[in-house]
């Protein structure tokens, strides 16, 4: 299974912060709502930010057929996700040992196109993660639409998290220093929806969504 | 100058979006905490999130000596960064024309080890941008851990960036139907900043950032 499977991406340098429970890397990976995407073409590397999801070890991604970024993952190649959220600030009383909470997944695998029905099925997928009940709500996509959207559906095959929490770490004998130490906790949160300013103001705010942004 | 130049990174399927105001772009950089590094090692693409600061046309990296990262990016090698923020959910009237408002970043550039007082300069620079006046308040760096840890300046080669703000965009015939439109706004905060539990409770928070985290 890809999490006993760390040659590429195995945690070196910070043993410590590597988590190994799969619904927990998945969570962290279904929190975000952007993931960077790392990959080649022509001996140059790009990182390219874009809305993901993910279903068991399949993360979807979806854009402009035409855009470098999907045609490049439709073609098969080698790429790396990396989805990282920062919690706070660590303040500790040397200079050394300041660092900052966070989770991250960094994850590794192919992709490939999606058609017909299982393009459609991620395309829901997709809209469900962010507003699970739109998809019946709105106008579906007509056939110009997709043909404009592809969606590629990468299979995990390796994948490794760090989570850092909690007070900074000093050295022993820091610990008397007469400076602050601690943390600032950095979170999200939605502000009220703000509804398009041309819309009639008789349409309510959709019911299934009632919960869904009140918090993170 | 690098933001005339935009051969590797150039906007194609979304012109609109592009911006061209170096003071505008340098913003999107120093407003975010982490980026996330893209580059290649023996045919495998790495995307890792890190944390920089910039000054002028230069993005500072740091970490532990021996990280792949820091090693790959002090050999010379192009790399590439992108920075994102999302800055709400875009709720169409049709599928198809769901959105994020973001603002995005991608840069691309050379890096080299900092030495010396350039080495120590470039942590004063990291330190600020988190925490101004945190440099001279904590215990600095010791040779040793001077010696552990390894700075990188990126000289920034070209860059852009990319916003989406404002309402959704539907097609015509679509703003009649009654399903509601509008954007969820997405924002970040500080809490109130977590005193290490076991540090004596007299020592204060500090003066120098007493109104550095009410607001981002």
């Amino acid at each position: 299974m890809p999490l006993n499977s760390f040659k590429r991406n195995k945690i070196i340098r910070s043993p410590q912060f590597g988590i190994d429970n799969k619904e927990e890397i998945f969570s962290i990976i279904d929190d975000s709502y952007i993931c960077h995407v790392a990959f080649q073409i022509n001996n140059q590397v790009y990182s390219i930010p874009t809305i993901h999801a993910r279903k068991d070890y399949q993360l979807y991604l979806h854009g402009a057929s035409k855009s470098r970024l999907i045609s490049h993952i439709e073609s098969g190649a080698s790429i790396c996700v990396s989805i990282t959220e920062v919690d706070g600030l660590v303040m500790a009383r040397s200079a050394f040992h300041h660092a900052m909470n966070y989770r991250s997944v960094v994850l590794f695998g192919k992709g490939r196109k999606t058609v017909g029905n299982e393009k459609l099925a991620a395309l829901g997928i997709i809209s469900d993660k962010l507003y699970p009940g739109r998809w019946e709500d709105v106008r579906e996509p007509n056939t110009k639409e997709l043909k404009a959207t592809s969606v590629v559906v990468i299979e995990i095959e390796e994948l490794s998290a760090k989570i850092r929490t909690g007070p900074p770490k000093d050295e022993k004998e820091d610990y008397s220093l007469p400076v602050w130490a601690g943390v600032i906790p950095l979170k999200r949160h939605f502000e009220a929806p703000e509804k398009d300013p041309v819309q009639d103001k008789n349409i309510p705010y959709p019911e299934y969504l009632e919960n869904k942004f009140k918090n993170i």
